[in-house]
C-alpha cells in the first residue's frame, strides 16, 4: 500500500510547518486507540456570506486540515492512522448564510482524497457568529490509530 | 426484553426514510465499540426566539432524533445499541433567546422513551447563529454497541 | 502521589454543590474507560467583548471548570482520572470578540494545575452567539479514567 507522504505527494500537496499550541493544551491527545485533535483556525480570515464566498471557504478548509494533518504528524506516522472518525467544522457565517456544509467539504474532501476509504468520516458543519483571530474557518478532528 | 421496534411502535412512532449523506461523510463511522454519527438538521427552518417558540424547536428536536435513528438504523441493529453516550444539540438562536436546553430535551426525552436507562446520555446544548440550510436545530451523537 | 483533592487544598481551591442536571440527561457517562461530560455554563452571565473582558472570561471559565469537577466527583473519584482527553469550550461573543482561547486558558490552566500531566488535554475554544441562560462561557470534557 502507498503511504500517506506519497498520496500527498501525488497530490501536489504539501503539510505546512505546524505551529505549536501557545497555552496548557497539546496538539493531539492519544487516549487508547483513540486520538483527539485540539482544533486549528484557517489563516483565512473574514466571515462566510459578507466577506468571503463559498469557494473561498472551501479553500479554507482545505488549508486548515493541511494544518491539522501537519500537527498530527508531529505525534502520530500518519501511516498508522486506522481511520478518520469524525471532523467537527465551524464555520463563520453571516446571519443569512446557510452554506456551511459546502464549506466544510473543502476538509471531507481532503481526507478521502489522502487516506481513501479510511477518510471517510462522521462530521458535524456548523454556523458560529465568531471564532479565534476572525479565522473563516476552525476543524477538530477524533481519529483511530492501529494498535502497536 | 422488547425490541427498540416495538418500544417505537408503542409510542406512536415512526422512522422517516433517511436521507444519505450527499457529499465525502458517512451518515455513521464505527470505531471499536463506539459509533460516531453525523450531525443531521430539522426540517424544520428558522431562528429560535424569533420565528419560532421554544415549543416548536422541542417538536423539531424531536423530529431530528428520530430522523438520526433512521440513519443509525440503516448501518446498526438499533437492539444492538448498548447506551447512547453523548448527544450534542446545536440551536439556530435569536440574540436573546436563552432556552437552548428545554429546545434539546425534545431529544433528550425522545431518546430516554424509546432506549430507557440505556438512553440517558451526557449532552450539551449550545446556541449558534446559523445552521445549514437556516435549520433550526442540528443534533449529533456518540453511542456505544454492545460487542459481538 | 498527592491526591487531587490535596491539590486542589494546596491550591486554595474547594468544589462547590454541585447542580445537578434538571432534565433527562446526566452529569457523566461513563463509556468502557471513556467519560463524557455533560457541559456546564457558568454563572457569569453576559457577553464577552461588550459586557464582560477577557479577564473576567478567563475568571468565568476557570469557575466553569471548578464545578465541572465537582459534577465529575459525584459519579468518580477524582484520583481515578488517567486523563483529561478534551475539553470543548464555548464563549459567548459579541461580533467582533475573538479572545476565545484567551478565555478558555482559565479552564485549561486550571486542569493542568490541579492534574498535572494528566491533565494536558486537545481542545476547542470558539465563539457562540448565545448560551444556555446567557452565561458567559460553556464547557464539557472527555476524560479517561484507569481501569479497575
Amino acid at each position: 500500500m502507498t503511504g500517506i507522504f506519497e498520496r500527498l505527494a501525488a497530490l501536489g500537496l504539501e503539510l505546512p510547518s505546524p505551529r505549536p499550541p501557545v497555552a496548557n493544551y497539546v496538539g493531539t491527545k492519544r487516549s487508547g486507540e483513540l486520538v483527539f485533535v485540539s482544533a486549528r483556525v484557517s489563516h483565512e480570515r473574514g466571515e462566510l456570506g459578507s466577506d468571503l464566498t463559498t469557494a473561498q471557504g472551501y479553500a479554507a478548509a482545505k488549508e486548515t486540515m493541511l494544518h491539522l494533518l501537519a500537527i498530527i504528524r508531529e505525534d502520530i506516522d500518519l501511516d498508522q492512522i486506522a481511520s478518520i472518525d469524525k471532523m467537527n467544522g465551524f464555520v463563520r457565517s453571516a446571519s443569512s448564510f446557510t452554506e456551511q456544509p459546502k464549506v466544510i467539504d473543502g476538509a471531507s474532501d481532503l481526507l478521502v482524497e489522502v487516506f481513501g476509504e479510511r477518510g471517510r468520516h462522521a462530521r458535524t458543519a456548523t454556523g458560529v457568529a465568531q471564532l479565534p483571530y476572525g479565522a473563516a474557518v476552525q476543524l477538530e478532528l477524533i481519529l483511530r490509530v492501529s494498535p502497536e
